[in-house]
């Protein structure tokens, strides 16, 4: 017995997921990255083009929940020790990578004409890096294992909270209210969060799941537990202030050294169901009204070129030490900004600071540096992969 | 950097998912089925009592691709030639489980006094069985290779089809126009659509599935193929009238005989993660407003007992060549109404022919269906299963 629901969900599933995977194939075959025929596949589903899909409440939840299994699932192939030790030179690297971007996101909307407080909510959304491409790039091309995937994944963390932090005082600035005791807290609260699971979320795994496996009486206890640990560590780091995907990368990363080999694969398929919602919700939520401005697509295509190029001057700069080419790898795996900009851009806009032209020179700017990552990551880690993606994804 | 929308659903998702597993668990400690643990945590988290979770489209879309992701992991469990091979005796046990269900509706609510149309829609309501639950059971108990497993299935497949017919006739009558040339083009769109993925998708798909594993590029070949083809058997279905876990079913049971065992492990987990949702998402649509009514409250226990013992009942007489215990197993097997019932009042109420009171009566009955299936299948297949359940369905 049919209902609309059912067919239209069907729909849409069929849509994104058979689209992003024939647009994959085909950049593959073109020898692009795949990832970027997945956000492309979105682009032309979307309101862009076709318009066949649209942005909802359901796509946004799959696509939230792509992204979070997805760094899930890279914290199961990182061991805490090893994001600890390059956890220095990470740090230099996050300062790095976000001081210059928003250096230069600030100069340019007021050399533009943006009043201040815009200015500083443009130079804010330029900050974080959105770690979710260049996961996915490492992880099916099986670099998750170097030396600048560990301090790529170490200063993402990192970024987000000075993301938080930035965040935090624009937003005291543009309400005219800057409470210190209160920022403080705030900070004090997502790195005591991130520095707890990543100093200590491996051994309480290890003391208590083999406790948990042997108790439960029900099927599959491992990945449920898994699971749960997961959504804890989520809801955890959204209280604490953190991204829930930096909660869903450490409770991966504090199961990675106790968890077996099912559990891995049984993580593996959900996140290949729903990785191409995240990525073709990229594409979907494209906005081309910039198009029709040419002024804002000057001050878009100039703050995009910025963007790619500020963050990977800092976060090279601070990298310098490992070699060019480590740098230019760390510097080209911190430049995607995806949707964490779009989010400081959209509570810019609730707070009446971010004209809606400005909204649209941020989206623009979040696609392009997600786009032009991959190709980037590609050359940047050439000859350093060998064998098929899922295999040796398996290994880790 | 956090959002209220992450936060959000990260925390749908541990209160959903954490609350199903632990009552799953208590209620395995306490020796009654995981399965209905399930869908009372649902019922405790939803509006009936915390109120904590709301039934909402997000929810509802996990729902939907639970059951459908189920009954697709239990038609890769299936050969068409097993269930072709049953399909005479199933459609007699679908055909008498449909009559003596509607019969017994429709007495029930005319001898209540409700309006003729009014009647037939509580008639066409108590039709459908809703396989989800029985094929869960089945599936986890390592059962889906008995008699009875294929019976149940192959008759359930055969219902939708009854259902969909009834359901259309009814809608007529409360329209004033029966139209008999649509009904018989909707009939033949079902039947076909039906027939050809038993009786020709499993050689379809092994001729297809080698090419396509040889000619692509892109990661997990197989595994994004099989999700492909599940979401247009899906929209398929519903286009030609059955319901989309039908199509699901179908695209499961072609593609039986070709698909690798990694596929199998990779279905698994998304399933694993998604039917939760479907159970849990059964207790948070009870409605309680029923309990207010003592006459509607009467009638819907009257509805409830008559909705189990019909269907036992005919079923079970349809079966019964195949003896006591086998007969028994199949009846049972077919009791749950869950949504279907559900979608079939709605249906009803939006062309005004059921009031809210009879809503909740179908409600009431859909939910009891479903809950006292598990512990009744438990005590009718006793002795037939054996060993872990989830390493018995990776042997299927």
């Amino acid at each position: 017995m049919s209902s609309g629901e059912h067919e239209n969900l069907a729909l849409s599933m069929l849509l994104v997921f058979g689209g992003a995977k024939i647009a994959g194939e085909i950049f593959e075959r073109l020898r692009m990255p795949a990832i970027v025929g997945e956000i492309v596949a979105g682009m032309i589903l979307g309101p862009a083009v076709l318009g066949w899909v649209q942005w909802n409440s359901t796509l946004h939840a799959l696509a939230e929940l792509g992204v979070m299994f997805l760094l899930f699932r890279v914290g199961l192939e990182v061991k805490s020790s090893e994001l600890i030790s390059v956890g220095g030179r990470a740090l230099w690297v996050a300062i790095l990578g976000v001081v210059l971007p928003f250096a230069a996101g600030y100069g340019i909307a007021a050399w533009w004409g943006e009043a201040t407080l815009t200015s500083t909510f443009v130079a804010a959304a330029m900050v974080a890096t959105s770690v979710g491409i260049t996961a996915q790039v490492l992880a099916a091309k099986g670099l998750l294992q170097t030396t600048s995937a560990r301090i790529i994944l170490a200063a993402a963390v990192v970024d987000d909270i000075l993301g938080l932090l930035v965040l935090a005082v624009v937003s005291s600035f543009a309400k005219g209210d800057v409470n210190v005791a209160g920022l403080v807290t705030t900070t004090l609260l997502a790195v005591g969060f991130t520095l707890f699971f990543t100093f200590w979320g491996t051994a309480a795994m290890q003391r208590i799941l083999p406790k948990v496996s042997a108790s439960l009486r029900t099927g599959e206890v491992q990945f449920n537990f898994a699971l749960v640990f997961l959504f804890v560590l989520a809801v955890g780091a959204a209280y604490a202030g953190v991204a829930a995907i930096v909660g869903a990368f450490l409770a991966g990363m504090a199961l990675s050294e106790s968890i077996n080999h099912r559990v891995h694969d049984l993580v593996h398929g959900v996140t290949e169901l729903l990785v191409p919602f995240f990525l073709a919700g990229i594409g979907v939520q494209m906005d081309i009204s910039i198009f029709r401005d040419s002024s804002a697509l000057t001050l878009a295509i100039i703050i995009s070129v910025a963007a790619v190029l500020s963050k990977m001057v800092g976060c090279g700069l601070a990298a310098r030490t490992l070699g060019k080419r480590a740098a230019m790898q760390v510097g080209i795996g911190m430049v995607p900004r995806g949707e964490v900009g779009m989010v400081v851009a959209q509570i810019g806009m609730t707070m009446g600071v971010v004209p809606a032209h400005i909204y649209g020179v941020v989206v623009f700017m979040a696609i392009i540096t997600t786009v032009i990552a991959p190709p980037l990551l590609a050359i940047a880690f050439k000859g350093e992969a060998g064998g098929p993606a899922e295999e040796r994804f398996q290994l880790g």
